[in-house]
């Protein structure tokens, strides 16, 4: 998919996307109440799992496992399980181990949050202060180690080397994309390329490999696999797509971090990088990664003044219709359309 | 053991151990020639298993897998896995597996090492610079994380949910571990307790559980995984007081680290809490972790006044001839014979 070429515009992408596999049916129910049941005790399964008895460690694992969080990871877990069970003729059935995985995917997910908000120096996230803005930058590393380590061993007691394997790619996604994202300096042609993949390290390949890893413990089709990875690929790409433009568009308060974040960061985003083609002002002050006084301001301004947030949107867009390409592809059933409506809860939230 | 009751003066520890199991033999291999070959490809195995193509990330990875290192953790397991499988009559038998625990104990040592240093704010460590002086803290916490990750994965891939569990235990403590030591305070009775259970967490719960891993991988009599278990410990709680009276005795260059480190970071460990019966002018630096100017020179002139360093040397000494009479309770073999002598080389360390 040719991703930059593309400048037509669009108000608002969550409206146009059209795919005959979406059923506009009123009744049929959100993907979160889908899979509410599935879900309930997760938060506290996941506590149990990062069970220690020294109170104070104890308050910064739960700290971000409060219920409170969107839990947009295990939803699209368990929904692509189920979808991938009923492909497998096990309608009906979640196994354990893939409810596993759903929690396994949200201890890392956090676990990664914690370390970055160290790394980037960060005061709040979903709302609250963060972990090393109330404990202290050592106690959050350690707190973000001691989850990382009870998810790894979640996983290996599953005991599926290949489910194994999988999500071990995750977690060197996860620091490769960190450390693309520090002190990156490429040119205007390679910024792009290197833009997206970043975005896939970072974000889309734990919901990817996380899909595939639930289709593989159903032991579907290795096609059923392909499908299951490359719908968690489109959604994720989409939803970062979607985050970076929120940091331009929503209040701090909707958003539980301050705007502009990335741009504080030194970060330029997809709606900076598609300014930039309008405005090549910007080009030196990426470069110089927003570090001269007034900087942050003045992009901030350029972008909202291109078309950077709506080709964003666009592009977001575009990731969403082969998520849905690719889902589609799945035998018919409730899970497999709820995760295609989800695309379009990725594409119009506003936090 | 009842542990600061003693306060007999021995000149040097090392020379005192007896033990009927200790063979004076000169022909007796030394430990390390024994595991040489098990171990000759060690470190270049952790770099594969580490292998990214991002070469700064490969740079960070493989710095403290130079070859350099003690490999004192790899060389614990080995023996000790051939030990077991004497006892298991698999006499010059290594697993793969056993052989793959050397590694896992080598690559969470060293992940805790990197995050440690970031904690610490450390600047030197094995005679060069730390990596969070070298790439920064940010990349330090990173190369951590993905250190860890690839030695869990490594571990998970071995299959044995009761080898996975006994590890992850190693990681939860690891983590304990170094939670107590941040600033702690706790009143002069419980002070003691708190050091060797501190000094159980950070140091010699990695080598008791791997030797225990080892054993069970063999299959071998519970009686057999709880002597390895003990083994390890004592020796891991002698290494680390020998280790905190080097940071008073031992030159900067010899240690790779600046003397009387501990102290500089707020740390009172045995040679301090010994000496504190004798001054009780060190109670109140104690509490206030060192921070009063002139806290570090005065405290460590009362520690080389006292009998800290030896009490605390004689206190490893009762640790290590502990765990001769465990080892001892295994079928005579050259491996543990060589374990018995290791204690020794823990002792008599100078570096």
């Amino acid at each position: 998919m040719s991703v930059i070429r593309h400048r037509n515009r669009y108000p608002y992408p969550s409206q146009r996307i059209t795919c005959c596999s979406i059923h506009s049916d009123a009744k049929l129910k959100d993907p979160f109440s889908l899979v509410q049941n599935d879900l309930q005790s997760l938060y506290e399964d996941i506590k149990k799992e990062l069970f220690v008895s020294k109170a104070e460690l104890k308050s910064l694992c739960d700290y971000y496992f409060d219920g409170k969080g969107k839990a947009f990871r295990p939803m699209i877990v368990v929904l692509m399980a189920r979808a991938c069970n009923v492909h497998s003729n096990k309608e009906g059935v979640l196994l354990p181990a893939q409810r596993s995985i759903a929690m396994i995917s949200e201890m890392i997910h956090t676990a990664s949050l914690v370390h970055d908000d160290v790394i980037d120096d960060s005061d709040r996230r979903r709302g609250k202060h963060t972990i090393n803005q109330v404990w202290g930058e050592r106690k959050a590393i350690l707190a973000g180690d001691f989850i990382l380590s009870v998810a790894s061993m979640a996983l290996a007691r599953i005991g599926n080397n290949a489910v194994v394997s999988v999500l071990s790619q995750v977690i060197e996604d996860l620091v490769r994309g960190e450390f693309m994202q520090l002190g990156s300096k490429e040119n205007e042609n390679e910024r792009f390329k290197h833009y997206l993949e970043k975005t896939f390290k970072k974000t889309a390949s734990l919901i990817a490999n996380s899909c595939k890893a639930v289709s593989i413990l159903v032991n579907s089709d290795p096609e059923v696999h392909e499908i299951a990875y490359q719908y968690g690929r489109n959604v994720g790409i989409a939803f970062q797509l979607v985050d970076d433009v929120l940091d331009f568009t929503s209040c701090a308060k909707h958003l539980g971090k301050p705007s502009a974040a990335d741009l504080k960061l030194g970060l330029a985003t997809g709606p900076v990088l598609f300014a930039c083609q309008q405005f090549p002002e910007l080009h030196s002050m990426i470069m110089r990664r927003f570090s001269t006084d007034g900087d942050v301001d003045r992009a901030w301004h350029y972008v909202l003044k291109s078309d950077g947030v709506e080709q964003t949107n666009y592009l977001a867009q575009r990731y969403c219709q082969e998520a849905i390409r690719q889902i589609s592809r799945l035998r018919p059933s409730t899970e497999r359309d709820a995760l295609i409506r989800l695309t379009e809860m990725v594409l119009s939230r506003d936090k």
